[in-house]
């Protein structure tokens, strides 16, 4: 309950921020595939600390020890296994000295769950540092995907109000589709991206941060993916992706957007192009009664601001149940956005896997 | 695969537009719970095509008769099954005329997901009749979260453009979460409900339809329900609200306007009121780290404009892969997001149901 | 909870014996499948009571309505639900005089998991009536399975000490497989049968019952198929299996006879028969680490005596929580596991479309 | 798909014998459950080779390293992972030599399902040694089982036909429950085990290897758990426990008994023990319609004999395809099941946990 995913595909991730380590378990993946372990470090690196501005100053190095699973660099049909070590635990016992609910955070909310058990240090479990091994898991996945001509890419759509361009959600290009992973900002536009990191700076230096949009993209899905009702795309890709923190909504193709439409305006028009179907427009975002269409899959993501702020906010002592104030001292990303931008194709990458593997296309 | 949902709570949804009737299987339900016949009708209602201007001129009864689960009103603990009779079925024998895929239906993916032996008569297993069931076996479940004082509300926030009044995201009462369930036009400020009506018959009247977005709200949830990562209260409320056809979107508290704030705005402060744990404003949707925090639920759903319009649209013939163009005649809703707004409650109280038992909470 | 099985095949079983109605959702299934209609309907009734003297004296035609799914005989490849009617249910109210725990029974046992509101009239979800449904979804599977050459037999193997031949687990025929199927008392050497029935009718008169053991095989099962660990063919069958009332035992192969054997007498040597492998015995009953090795499956299961018996016997009022006797009035089977050969069937043919379609091999 | 198992209670194992490590992830129990990391050692030491005559000669550490879930020794609710490091990994590049399959082994059936990909030194994934991350997790069950007062015991109750007294099914003590896991080798009937220790030796001397069966009881379970159908004890039992490599049957309370058994033998009557619902036999083994009785649960299970015996055995050279002969030359337990005895326990373990959580009585 809680941190394990999926049924053909299986995803299981462990991990407190300062415990031994974290890591994850994909099984259920196919033999055969080779895995590019540059390839994946590359990856990996997208997520990790220290990049940019953007980002705390922390440097950690966040590559998985794969322990199971690959032989001679080939995936063997069984459970792939990765850890990843906390090289900053502290070995001293702990004892519960933070009791103030950081706001944004799921202090208070964990405490409860748990019933006061749960590792607070460094958010524990909720830390955003277990979306590395998620990173990780996604990052085999998107090989495989990519072995079929599969290709994912996101990218920072908004970031406090300022916008970057959108794909182009009919003549998606594989080069725009993965140009703002090979970025040093993950960004189409880099003028946009220069704003967005002003602004991302300013709010640094302010003491606070700010939150994002993302949007991520998929070339080269099969049409006739997916199912009505409770298996569709947007129900296998919803119950990962609101599994990366700070995600607060998801929509695909035109999204909320369609609310003020007519019919005639969001229907896409369908029309043979040679010997492939096609639509003029993709508001539909590559997805129909929950089954691929053949056009580009659209989706974008909200990420709320990073919580942990240095301004003193007002609060409870959850465990004294009295008001408080706080001020939350360290380095941390001023928009965690940034860093989520690979989470998102990671996410993506393991439900299409799933997908495809339910439908026996893998 | 496709049409069952849940671990705990196990839904599974059957049936075809015009096949020999739909229903579903409500499996997990706990025992010695009085379901009250006449308030799932009336729920029921909510959701049947007829009520108003807005929504298809054919009239039906879908009440559900009930085969299993219940022994004078009263839950058994077994598998709740109910039958929805298709009163208009054509006995004659079926022939796959229809080959024009009407834009923003899933005809043409239908037919590829399913090799062209999927049911086309009316939408088949794809058509919004299909919500019948889900709105059957929500009513059950809103009934047995209201035996404990959890109450779910729902209420259309936006058609085509024109604003209702949102939930007090903070100080929401009773009153206000149950008030636009019992009109005719689901909407907290009439006046508003006038206008989109308006809309909503201008659109017609131009032989097209419109989009919508609701909104919906619960109160009375304990806090400390939910896990971080995969299990959390979005993923699980996500997983199902996409079964809904038509779903776009779907954000939680704050939802997508979180990119444009600071940490500083998006942060909720907690303070004690009393005994009790409260934040002074509920951008976080009374959700944090996927699980509840005790302030109201509140989630937003983007519904796409029916698609079925009278308008000619270009479109192909998916077996004889060539252009065509496409009149659908027939009577539709205009706006689907009205009749949707039951569907929406529906889905939320078996998703909550799920959670609750999950954590052993009933 | 309960009466739903399976991820890519999903079965959900619903009714109580004295409901409305009992039926099945078999979700999952390949679209495009004649279902022969007729042979399906005489798959049921070898299960129905009435057949022999071994089974109880009442008839009922048990025929299922299928109500979505099927189009022209075809599956569509959306849920396929039907429904029994109950043509027995009496409307009057139902209370609960009857609180003696009939030994062997769940009566008590019922009580407990669902605090005293199951439905206890006629056993009600406990029933054996409720595998009319398994048998229902197990005969479409077996459909499946069919069209692919992979063919599904069972037969008495003992009854109360009396054998009959086993399979030839080796040189076992089609013919061979299937005979007991197509005759009245389903055992291979009639003779024993006769002895049998013998058995069971002394029994009967003797107002008692008899248990017995069922031997089911498989030929035509692709080899490749299963996994280590815990999706295993054995995990997976005896997951379905153990959902036949009664069953009380489950071996493969040599089963519990592997307890007193040489690893050199267990082990079966493989040899090359002109392409294909073989093995020169086949003690491991078809399957090796989990997976299909193309020899034919074997299992068995043991069926405990009807536990319903008109001799007097000792038990308690699980209400009044005080000693009492009971005697059972009513006819029973003397025999369940005579009715139980095609559930057993039943079970394994849904349990091997669930792991040939988990493969991708469906 | 493969080596993940449960829903509340979710086990993922991962490991090849010969690569990185072995472990397992165990999410969904509950937060602050006190683990004794000792009574956890001496458990898993149960399961180590090296303890008797009957074991390989081979010697390994295998504690496991426990990464996360666990803080100050409490658990905190979030998974608990642990990786046991394969301390004789070679790091030349692996190559397919060995291309015969060992009779009785998954080398043949391996090979198919995983198109050749599979790691096959020291049998991979299929290798017993990945009992010892069950071992681990059900150890840790195993403990919050005990905090609730349910304890779980097993013995060797036949080897290669000679019999152990078996647990008295009625009036079972804890001490007699526990005792065969306190001796090197676990019997109840000491002189019993010295005859099996003979007969292993004797198969050892001849280059070959015995069966066994064992007994595995619990004591404590709470009354009224599990359901009938799909999540009764013996399908969520037989489900784990068929993931431990050997296991050929299983049975409970009478087990393959019932089959020559009248009614009125096999049913057990009840009867009031003062405050206490019992039953004056036990044939049924503390389970009516898959829920449990309040008797001590009994269960059977078959262990094959050591497929790896150094005895000249008739193959194949799968990949070749051509007839072969082998003999397995290294040191191998000449009795998989004196070892398998806690694998045992620990599947029961898991599995009660799993369908403890399931009722929320966890």
């Amino acid at each position: 309950m809680s941190s394990s995913w999926g049924t053909h595909i299986k995803l299981s991730i462990f991990g407190e921020s300062h415990g031994g380590g974290i890591g994850a378990v994909l099984d259920g993946i196919p033999a055969g595939e080779a895995i590019d372990l540059d390839a994946l470090h590359a990856f990996a690196k997208r997520r990790a600390p220290g990049n940019s501005l953007a980002s705390t100053a922390r440097k950690e190095e966040d590559l998985p020890e794969i322990l199971s699973g690959l032989v001679n660099g080939i995936t063997c049909g069984t459970p792939l296994a990765a850890v990843i070590r906390n090289t900053d635990t502290r070995s001293q016992d702990y004892r519960r000295t933070q009791t103030l609910a950081r706001p944004g955070h799921a202090d208070y909310t964990g405490y409860l769950r748990y019933g006061g058990h749960n590792d607070i240090r460094g958010g524990g479990h909720f830390s955003g540092r277990l979306t590395a091994p998620l990173v990780f898991a996604g990052g085999i996945c998107k090989q495989i995907l990519e072995h079929r001509g599969i290709f994912i890419g996101a990218h920072l759509l908004a970031i406090h109000g300022v916008q970057d361009s959108p794909f182009d959600p009919v003549h998606l290009s594989q080069e725009e589709l993965l140009c703002a992973g090979k970025r040093d900002f993950p960004v189409l536009d880099e003028q946009a991206g220069h704003r967005m990191q002003v602004e991302i700076e300013k709010a640094r230096l302010a003491c606070d941060s700010v939150g994002g949009t993302i949007e991520c993209a998929v070339l080269g899905l099969p049409a006739g993916v997916g199912s009505p009702m409770f298996d569709g795309v947007e129900n296998v890709l919803s119950s990962i992706l609101f599994g990366i923190p700070a995600v607060k909504g998801l929509e695909f193709g035109e999204g909320f957007g369609v609310s003020s439409l007519f019919g005639s305006e969001n229907n896409d028009a369908f029309y043979m192009d040679g010997e492939e179907v096609k639509t003029r427009t993709n508001r539909h975002g590559g997805i129909l009664g929950g089954i691929t269409s053949g056009m580009p899959l659209i989706l974008r993501v909200a990420m709320k601001p990073t919580p942990s702020i240095a301004k003193e906010q007002q609060t409870i002592d959850y465990v004294h149940r009295q008001d408080a104030s706080l001020s939350i001292v360290g380095r941390h990303d001023p928009c965690l956005a940034v860093r989520a931008v690979p989470c998102v194709e990671a996410a993506v990458a393991v439900g299409l896997l799933e997908l495809l593997c339910m439908h026996g296309r893998i």
